[in-house]
Formats: structure tokens, sequence, C-alpha cells
């Protein structure tokens, strides 16, 4: 990552582009579906899993996204929803980056209630399902091989999940223009129009939207982890920053309220890193709950919010420059502040929790 | 601002360039040098100078810096410190917006302690002055017609500033790229290099690096102004957006977390703006002190900053898209909270004002 | 309020009593009812009325209180819901301080949801009304020479107010003990057992729960204000220490870390003080809204919080020991940032009043 | 802890007094020194006896400063700095608390800068020393069998420790009134005159001032995690008062607000136990550094100062009533904020490590 992406990747991120061309190293780290045990995954659990997330995301959270997408929440999905020719099928494939994946939920007009009013349909036709819908916000969709739709059920009104591949008639990708965050990532909008997915597409194991919630608790922690690692990074430009910068004849390094703000960032990266560790042995002895996610997802991005804020401030001016690294954190935080749950929702998730009363509405 | 330019410059924005079409139009407000006296000035003092200043960055902060770099700095140079026929010679075309300045001070190693290190000089020869020297951050300069450019004259050490009209042999200017702030404004490093300007350029009452000083003195109520204009408009963007968007079944301007947040922008919307007034007040009444102008900045950015920052919350994953407008007050907040004097020089102005110790080094 | 209350008013708060042999200096300065124009009334308006209240609290917070109770809410009760007669009778009195005034609203269980549920009743007898229920937090209760009480008619359903004059049969006060905060007030919990009161004691101006909400809008304002002073006073006695006290061999006033402090402090303390300001002139000019005050309540008390305890905290370990009088400021601040409405309660009036939505259940 | 200190605890605080009938049960737990292996010692490690120092100061942060004192400091000095026979001849009666120690360092004009400007002397004198000077703020003082005292070595100028034992002649102790926090804990002056000690009783491997930070480094942990019990008391007494309050017809922990405040209220407890578990841990592993328990300090303690705020923020009015517990909690958790080095101290120890600048003056 430092060596190969952060020599590079501003001028992608100005750009908006992806560079595939990085594809092929990353593949040959062996990261993708890190925790899983499916085949050809390198079952290596959560807590590596999150760390190597936070590692990613230390250098530069586009990638870190990318690979969260791919190997956390399309993998996932056909890990955890699909039967065993299923993930025999396209697992091994994806976890040595043959195949990339992206994972289609969220929808124009539904965010943080999708569990509501999912308004993508699913058609059995025969030995086909006839989709029809459109979703938003899916990384990766553009230039992925496969795709998972989830969609409501016409007949029995339940979500289901369809493995659409690259190629296939009536789906259509709308890249999403001007972002100000994690421009790398190439998210898009999806017109599904009568598009056609054989019945053997359909994961297997996915019979209702608790087990698409299923997919998000387990990769809730990674998005945790990747905040974790957008904060450390701009954390640690700033740190090298201060130090070589000079003002009124001495390093800044060494004015308090600059170690102040530097002090106060170590202390977020300090505490989501011992608080994330903790949640992710949890998950490794099967104990995590929906609310420890949450709790830990809540925790690390308003920490991490906090923390590329300061950074930037301490870089002065030279914080609004690219080449400084840290705005681009700045700038990518927020998209992960806001993604697989905002901070009101997992809120309201851990308060139901501990106070056994539901705020949603 | 409104009609023309909100319409507009998203796209600007995105691809960091500047709207000249758009100047005609802001030329016939007449708000150029707003506050000020000076022939051809509108004199409508500095409350209402500062009000403007709000009203330009509340649409967009780009344009309301473009016009504080022309209307405040650059024109307040040759306010404050031109001799009468300098003020003749510049003031009513700059006023009438036919001439564009800028304000040469920022280098590139020197931000805030400005005061103590400025590295450009000045020669005397003749009835000219060679200057040599390199500049950073120089609003506008590419596409002026002129900039005040200051420098220490190598014979008694002194701060002086020049007039550098476009076209003149010895200067250059280099856009600076990649800016994840302000990407609308133009800003230039600029290089020196027996760079030849007559005596009838130099500014015949600038003696000294307090009369730099007064020209940021003056004009540092209106960028308080700005942040208050940023912060506004992102907050009233952001209350448009809750009360339209639907989720759980009803509008999420009902919601408490919603409201607490749309709250907390109103207060500090409201706050900022009380205090400012006051200031301006005081202002206008020729009682400002460096140490009011500081404190108004401060607080004015750094409410703006927290401001823009929920506002941008409340729009969830649509508040990375610059079409919905909060994202981008977001990105140009950073600008605004560090530029003409960090939050730390702020707070050690006014920490000196208050306790008689200066605790800068 | 320096020369006379400040040395002796850590004694009274520690041990919880109030100072009754003060009370006629107060009465000298003529401020009882200072906003009011009703008969005796000082008729200063509001803005003077908010900057003595800010000036009381300054010096002490409980001080601040007890005249917010008599001079505010109990001459407000009978000022705005009095006949003239009542009027007459009991404000020039009162504004001389001759009678003392409480205002018995609250309730055990009720809280900022008061309009909804008051549990006191009065039944009309004859020429008599009886009052049955229970009251909580009744500042001045216990001493005071008339107590408004405010009741539910058991007839028609509405909410009117009652003056209750001391050696009334059928009403107890029981002294609140162990208050960590304002220990120098005396609440106390009113028990009413068929306590009779004339009709003549009955405010005739006040037919329903809005009639008492127009009590609470008018002072408002100065619990806002109170707030100001209450941060002023602390932020003063901290800013005297850090110049007295040294360490490391210089004035801790010199530290970059206390001079950060100092300016969160003031910048506060201003930007409430400005705020405020400017609502009191809308009160003057009879343009208060209640999103108005609520606006300024919840900025006032909020920043009031932090406020004190940075002001504690410079103080370091002898921030504890009520002899530096910050102390008693850090736990007054705690009674005034819940009374007369959380911050919840008044975001929420706010909030509805911008949004249109209603957001309290 | 929560049978029979809770239940009469508010009362002592109150009162200001130590409720010595509660000691022989506290002995009966076996936790004094529980870190040390130290003879008669629980030989528990740093991880346990912070998780008991959190546990006691979850009920009671008096009572957990009172064993911090106890069983830390002075237990702590004679283990780290005493000779064999001076750890056999106190620490097991101490362990059984028969003996009860204090710890005599801080001094009324030196706070943080303690390591530069101790000015109690020791002067030998034969076999005795002589010992003159005055302490502040020195817990369990006014009632321990043993206070150790911190003085300069007249000789060598070095910093060394002396056991002086209750009854020694020309030691004077002036109880500290009217505290605001912890008020339970018996605080006092010392006054030291020609106190004569005995060799013995000086501390045998206390040979500079390094020695003394030892045992406060040691302790430090101890103060983090009484930090973490103090917030954690304050957030379950508000949780469980939100579910038993009524207000709109529903209990207040169903609202969006509340359960806002209680989510940050169980972030900030659960990652400050994270962090200094790892920290403990590391302690544990003979690999801490100043700089991670200080870090673990300012984190616990600025995390709990906002928790217990908004935990009594929760309790509206109520809070302000000591039986409602938050309250105390409210006020102690100032103290704890301050003592065994400032927010500020802390900082600049940390500042100096990441940044390799001392900032401290």
């Amino acid at each position: 990552m430092t060596r190969e992406v952060e020599p590079v990747i501003n001028d992608h991120w100005t750009r908006a582009e992806f560079p595939h061309e990085l594809v092929p190293g990353i593949a040959e780290l062996g990261i993708a579906g890190l925790a899983y045990d499916g085949p050809g995954c390198p079952a290596r659990g959560a807590l590596v899993g999150g760390m190597v997330a936070m590692e990613l995301s230390r250098v530069d959270p586009s990638i870190g996204t990318f690979m969260g997408v791919h190997g956390g929440l399309a993998m996932g999905s056909i890990h955890l929803c699909g039967s065993d020719e299923q993930r025999e099928r396209w697992l091994p494939a994806m976890a040595r980056m043959e195949l990339i994946g992206a994972f289609g939920l969220t929808e124009p007009e539904i965010g943080s209630a999708i569990s509501q009013g999912l308004a993508t349909t699913a058609r059995r036709d025969g030995d086909e399902w006839v989709l029809n819908g459109a979703k938003k916000w899916i990384g990766n969709a553009a230039f992925a091989d496969l795709v998972v739709i989830w969609a409501r059920d016409e007949d029995d009104g339940q979500v289901k999940g369809f493995v659409v591949e690259k190629g296939t008639e009536g789906i259509e990708f709308t890249k999403q223009e001007d972002k100000i965050a994690l421009r790398v990532v190439q998210n898009a909008e999806i017109a599904l129009t009568d598009c056609r997915v054989p019945e053997a597409n359909r994961l297997q194991r996915a019979e209702s939207f608790g087990d698409t919630s299923n997919v998000l608790r387990v990769t809730r922690m990674d998005v945790a982890w990747q905040a974790v690692g957008c904060a450390r990074g701009a954390f640690e430009h700033a740190l090298r920053y201060t130090k070589a910068r000079q003002q009124f004849g001495r390093s800044i390094a060494g004015f308090q309220l600059v170690q102040d703000l530097l002090v106060k960032m170590l202390t977020h990266v300090s505490s989501t890193t011992a608080m994330n560790v903790r949640a992710s042995q949890l998950q490794d002895a099967g104990l995590l709950k929906d609310e420890h996610a949450s709790l830990c997802k809540v925790h690390s991005t308003t920490s991490m919010r906090e923390t590329v804020g300061w950074a930037r401030e301490v870089l002065g001016g030279n914080g609004i420059l690219l080449e400084h690294h840290v705005g681009r954190f700045v700038a990518d935080a927020e998209a992960i502040y806001s993604y697989e749950g905002t901070r009101e929702i997992n809120t309201l998730i851990v308060g139901r929790a501990i106070t056994g009363e539901s705020a949603f509405v």
C-alpha cells in the first residue's frame, strides 16, 4: 500500500478514476474475503480481517472501501447466503480477485430504513427471475464481474439475493459523478428493467431480509476498522508534517497547541483500536451482537471525523492541497461516516439494546 | 447570487475553474470595496460590507473569497496605503471591476509568522524597484490585472507594497492544482525574478509591516462574515433537505436527532451573526481592535466547521454528492478555517490581549 | 454584589442557608421586577433587566435565581395575570422587597411536560377555592410572603393561578435538602391539602395554561442572561487565578494550553452576550417569540456549562475548593442548565419552529 | 460496595465525613495493595487491580480514592522504595488495613511542576532526619497511621521518602474544608516543623525523584480506572432513571434525544475500558511507559467528565439532588480530572513522547 498505492492515489482521486492497474498487486496480498472460511478463502478470522481493513484505509480509504465491497459485502453475501455449489462457483475466483464483486442493496429513496421499504422486485418466471427497480450508491458496480442484487419477491414478499453477472441484459449502470469523498471508488446507480437472472444465480440460502442483515452484521466491524485506518493515516501524515514544518524558528511539533491536537488524535486512534479489537475478538468467538458493531461504528467514525479535522488543522493552509495527503482523508471520512448505517441509525440500534425501547420512529 | 451563481457553481467547482462570465453581473451589484470611502467606492461601512460578504458566501464561498481578495485585500491595500493619486488611478476602476486585484503577502515557508520572516526583497534602482522572491496561495493572481506584492526593502529592512500590473516582466504565476477546498478560487504561486516596478507603483503610505497589518485588520472581520455565510448556506440547504427527505414514512425533519443537529446549526449561525454585528459596529465606530477581529474569526470559523459537518450529516450519503450543495460548503470551510490567521494564531492574539502575556513562542 | 455578597456567599453555600441579612441591601438597588412597567415597578425593559440578571449571577447564581423567582416569575405572574387591583395590592410592595414571592408550577412527576399533566387541582367553593396537590422545586417558597400556585380548575379543566399568602392553612413546605447546586436557594416541596384561597387571590386574567406560558416566556430570557452571568463570573475568577498562579517559574496565563481555554471561555461569554442582547431588543420591541428565547436559553446554558468546566480546569486541584469561587459556579451551572426548560425541550421548541414538525413525542 | 457503601455514602458526602465504620468491611475484601507482590500483598497484578479500582469508584469515587491513596500510593511507596525490612514491617499490616497510609508529595505552591520545585526539606542529624515544610491535598492524612513524606535532602539535593508515623511530634494536620468534590475523602494540609524521623523510617531505596516517579507511574493507571468507574456509576444510575421516569406518557428512555446521550455515555465507558485493559496488560508485562499511562489518564478523565455531565442532564432537575446519586459523581469527577496530573501535563507528556519535543515551558 505504502509503496505502490500512496504515490499514485492522489492523482486518481482528483480525476475520480479507479486504479485498475493496482488490482493485480492487491490480489497478490491474498486478503480478499480474509475473514471467511469459505472455499478458497483465507479463513483468518474477524480480528485479522479488521486489522487489514485498517491498514488498507490507513493508506487510502478508497482502496479500503473497494476491498470492503468486494471482499466483505459481495463475497460475504455468497459465503453466507449461497449454496455450496454457488460458493465453489464464485468464491475461489473472487478470493484470487479474478472476479470482482459488488453489492446492490441501497436504493435512491431508501437509505437507513432499508429493511422497511425495498422497492426493487423479483418475479419468478420458470427457471428465471425477472428483476425490476433501481439501486444507488453501488460501489464497484460499473466494472464488477458480478453484482449481488437484493430484491423483494413479488410472490412471498421476502427479500432475496441474486448474482447478476457482467453482460446480463436489462441492467444498466450510471456512474455517480461529482462526489466529494472516496472519489476513487466508482459508485453507480443501477437501473433494472426486466433483467432476467437464472434461478441458479439466486442465493439459495437467503430467505428473508434477516439473511441480508447477517451479511451487514459481519461486515460492519470492517467499516469501523476502516474508520480507524482513515483516522490513523491522517494522524501519521500530520505528525510527520508538524515535525518538519518550521514557524517562528522552530518545529511546530514543539508548540503546546499543536501537541494538544496531536495527542487528541492519538487518543482517538488508540481508543477506537482498543475497542474494535475487543469487538472483533467477540466476533471471532461468535458473540458479536448488532449493538456491539453499531457502537464500534459510531465510536470509530465520530472519532475519525474529529481526528481528520485536527490533522488538517495542524497543516494550516497546506492541508487543503492533496499533495500533503491529509486533505484526501478529510474528504473520504465523510463517506465512511455515513455509509453502512448513519450515526443516527447505529445510535438507535444501541439505544434500543440498552433501554429495551425502540426510538426509530 | 441565487439566480446566477448557484445553478452553475458546482460545475465550476468540480472542474476547478473560475466563472469569468459571472463577473459582469457581480460588478453590477456595486459591492466591490463596499466598506471603503475611497474614490469611486460605495462607502457603506464595515457592517454592511460584512453582511454582504456573508450573503456572497452563503451561496458560494469561492465567490465570497474572490470578492474578499479583490474588494477587500487588494482595494484595501490601495485605499489604506496608496497616495491620493494612486487611489484615483486604481480604485474607481476596481470598484467597477474593470480591473481585478490580487494580494501577494503569504510565502511558501511563512504562514502565520509572516511578520517575522518575509523573504521577498525589493531593491531601489533609480526610478524603479527590483523585486525578487516567491509567494504562495495568492488568490486571483493568475488572471488579476494588478497584484499588490509585499516585499522587504533591502535598504531599510521595512516591508513595502508594490502594485505589479499585468504584463510586467519578471513575474510568473503557477496555478496551484488539486485543492480540496475553494476550488473555484484560482490560487497561484508567484515567482519574482528581477521584476521591475516603477516607484510610482510603490504604495506611498506603506512604510512598515504595521501598514500591511492595518489592511489585514480591516479585512479580518470580512473573513469572519464569510464563515457565517458558509455556515448559513450549509444550514439552509440542510433544512430544506430534511423537510423533503422521507424515511420511515415521514419527513426526517420530524426526528429528534435531526432537529438536534438543525438547532445546533442555527445556534451557531445566530450567535456568530450577533457577535460579528457587534464587532462590525465597533469597526464602524473606529473602536475595533485586533483581538476583537481575532475572536470573531475564531468563533465564526470554529462554529462554521461544526455547522457544515452537521449539515452534511443530516444529508446522509447524499451529502457527499455536489448536487446537494452541502458538500461544497463542507470542503470550502476548511480553507476559510485556516486562511488569514489560523485558529491557533488568532487564539494567541486574543490570549495576549486578555492576559498580558505573549505565548506565541 | 461584589462588596457585600461575594465575601460571604461561599459560607452560606456550604451550609445551604439563605442570607436573609443581605435582602435589604438588594432591595435598595431597586431592581425587583426591573423590566416590568406595573405599579411601583422600575419599567426599565427587558434588555436592562437581562443585563442586571447577568450581573447578579456573575457574582452569585443563587442570588440571581432568588431574584429571578421573586422579581421575574412571581412579580411577572401578578403583572401579567393579575387584575389592576391585584397588581396594586402586591407589586409595589414586592418591588420594594417588603413582600417576597415564589412561583409554584413544577410538580414531582411533571417537569418539562407541564402543559400536559398539571395534577394540582382547584375547586370553587363559594367565594373560595380549595387547592389540593403537590409542587416541587419551588424556590423561595419556605420563607416567601406569597406563593403563586398554578392549579387545574376541576370544573373547566383550565389552569388558573392563585396567590397563597403566608400563614394560609393547608399549605405545607418541606425544604429540599442535599442539593449539589444553587445551595443558597431554598427550594421546597409543597403539599396542598384542602388549602383555601379567596377568589380575590385568584389571578383574574389567567384563564388557561397559555397565560402561565406568557409568564415563562417573558422570564426565559432572564435565565439565558443568568447563564451568561454564571459563565462570566467563572471566567473572570479563572483569568485572575491564571495570572497569579506560578508554575515552572512563570505565570500559567502565559502557557498556550491555558490561553486556549481562556479564549474559548471568552468566546462563549461574548457570543452569548451578543445573542441575548439581540433577543432582549426583540423582546423590548414586542417581537420575541418562544423559539427565540429557547434558542438563547440553549445557547447560553450549553456555553455556560463548558465555560465553567474550563474555568475549573485551569485552577487545577484548587478548583475544587470553594474559596477560589469557581467551584461554586461549576456546581450552580448544573441547576441553571436544567431549570425553566431543559436543553432537550428548548431544542424541540426551536426545532418545531424551523421545521414545522413537532418532535416532542 | 453496593450493599454497604451506596446506601449511606450520600449522607457522609454531604457532611464531608469519612465512614470509618465501613473500613473493616473493606478490609475483608482483601484488596489493599492488590496489584503488588510485596509481603502480605495479594499479588494480583495491574489489570485486576485496575478493574477493582473501577468497581470501587463505580459505587463511590471517594472510597475509590481512599483506597488509591492507601493501597496504591502509600503501599506502593513502601513496596517500591522500602528495604525488605521496611516492607515486612508495614506492608502486611497495611494489606490487612490495620495500618492506613497516606502519601505526602504535593505542596501548596507546586502542583504539576513537582519535579522541579519540591520545597520541603530533610536534614540528617545523627540517626534522625529533621523535616521542615508544607504539604497540601494529602488524602487520608488526618487519620492515617503513617504518612509517606517526600522531601529534598539539604545535603545532596535529592528527593527522599520518609514514613512519618502517627503521634510523631512536629507534624500538624489541618483538614481542608469546603471541597465541592470527593467530600468523603479527608484531605489535609500538613505543616512540618522540625519533625524528627528515624533513619529507619527513611525509605531505603528512594534515592532521587525518579523513584518517586516510579510510584506515580504504577499508580497512574489506577486513576484512569477510577475515572472509568466514576463514569460507569453515573451511566448506570442514569440508565436506570431514564427507564423509570415518565414524561409525555412514556418512559423517557424511549426518546431519541435521551438515547443519544445514553449511547454517548456507553461509548465513553466502553472505549476507556478497552484502552485501559490494554495498558494494564502492558503494565503486567512490564512494558508500560509513562506516556501510555498519561494517555489513558487523559482519555479516561475527559471521557468521564463528559459522561457524568450527560448522566446528570438526562435526570433533569432531579440530577442536582444527591439522592439520585448522579450528582455526587458529577462533583467527584472534577477532582479525579485534575489529580495525579492535569490534562495539560499528561497531554504534554504524551506530546513529548510522540514528537520528541518538550513543550512544558
